[in-house]
């Protein structure tokens, strides 16, 4: 059994799909970032990041991963699922899921942290990552110009981990606007049972104050 | 014959050290980012993102590979090279190159941004940049009092990353001082001769106006 130590994020999102996608039974633990607990002494000793998502896997001396993309390939490896025979659809897929890894996903959460948490208003680093987010929203259009899915004909995680991501445009103020292909893309993977079960795991906070404390403890990634 | 377009800047240096660790022979062309050569539409036929490094594999119907870690496992694969042949020091070594890709090197390269290049002084987002890649860098060091390596006993791509990134900790204004393990670290990787010669190509900018129009060009990453 796979123990996912998890929050209502966008990283936390893309283990939780992928998860579904294989038809995978797994153990959720809910991981309060509003309390710290991914600070903590026991959880530093799966992830020394102190950061969500982590997976524990019990049926490998409990083996732990951490990093979201590594989490994705360890699964798809696992369980022989997601994983493109084709060597060039591999790297495409490698290459997209990189593209989020070091671009969508920090410079999107640049902009959430200025345009959402930070203290003071700065709007230099708000306009330069909403711009950065958008001009990476029309590498994707671009690329979704060529192909159905991302790496090529095939839904697979290169999908799932810029979908999870692109799909929070509104949190980050950035608009997907006039994007018809990313716009296309985006409604045909959040039609997947797997992409809308995903992305409900675990609950979303709802207390007021417990979403502020969550979002403090954010800017200190 | 691989063909390497790139620059002088950590994620080309991931790529030029990879190559040098496993005796490729490959073709370099400098690209130029003060003349903004990575914007061109002929580069963009390569890489959609506009960003240095990618290959194209003359050997394999010209294909083309962006993002720098997805290059590097590219090649491991291609070559059968610095590819562990154990899963979970597989694993180990794309946790860490994730968190090169997805921390170390977004991290970094924002506090290179708002430290060196922006137009205004804007201290709140120099000090997060630089206090950030602090924490990752103990992170790092925690890592490394644990094993030789990052990946566990045995020099890989995790390395690579990484080195090509901490090693210009003067340039990001954050100091590994303190950090025994990460010094440690830090030195042995570079005595290694690839770590040397790799960090040569290509030649550095030397004229200060183009080393200023890069600059200006390395804001809108």
């Amino acid at each position: 059994m796979i123990d996912l130590y998890t929050a209502p994020t966008p990283n936390g999102h893309k283990v939780t799909v992928t998860l579904d996608e294989m038809g995978v039974d797994y153990n959720l633990i809910a991981v309060d970032l509003g309390q710290n607990e991914q600070k903590q002494p026991e959880f530093l000793q799966r992830n020394p990041n102190g950061r969500i998502p982590v997976i524990v896997d019990r049926d490998n001396d409990d083996f732990a991963v951490f990093e979201s993309g590594a989490i994705m390939l360890y699964l798809a490896e696992k369980y022989n699922k997601l994983r493109p025979a084709d060597m060039k659809e591999r790297s495409q897929m490698m290459q997209w899921l990189m593209f989020q890894m070091s671009a969508v996903g920090p410079m999107m959460g640049q902009a959430n942290v200025f345009y959402r948490y930070f203290p003071e208003k700065i709007q230099p680093a708000i306009d330069r990552y909403q711009n950065e987010s958008r001009r990476l929203f029309e590498v994707l259009d671009r690329r979704l110009s060529e192909s159905t899915y991302l790496a090529g004909e095939n839904f697979g995680l290169a999908d799932i981990a810029n979908w999870c991501w692109v799909r929070t445009w509104d949190w980050s103020g950035v608009s997907p606007e006039g994007l018809t292909h990313l716009q296309r893309w985006l409604d045909q993977v959040g039609e997947r049972p797997a992409c809308k079960s995903g992305v409900t795991k675990p609950e979303r906070i709802k207390d007021p104050d417990e979403l502020v404390k969550h979002a403090r403890n954010m800017v200190q990634r």
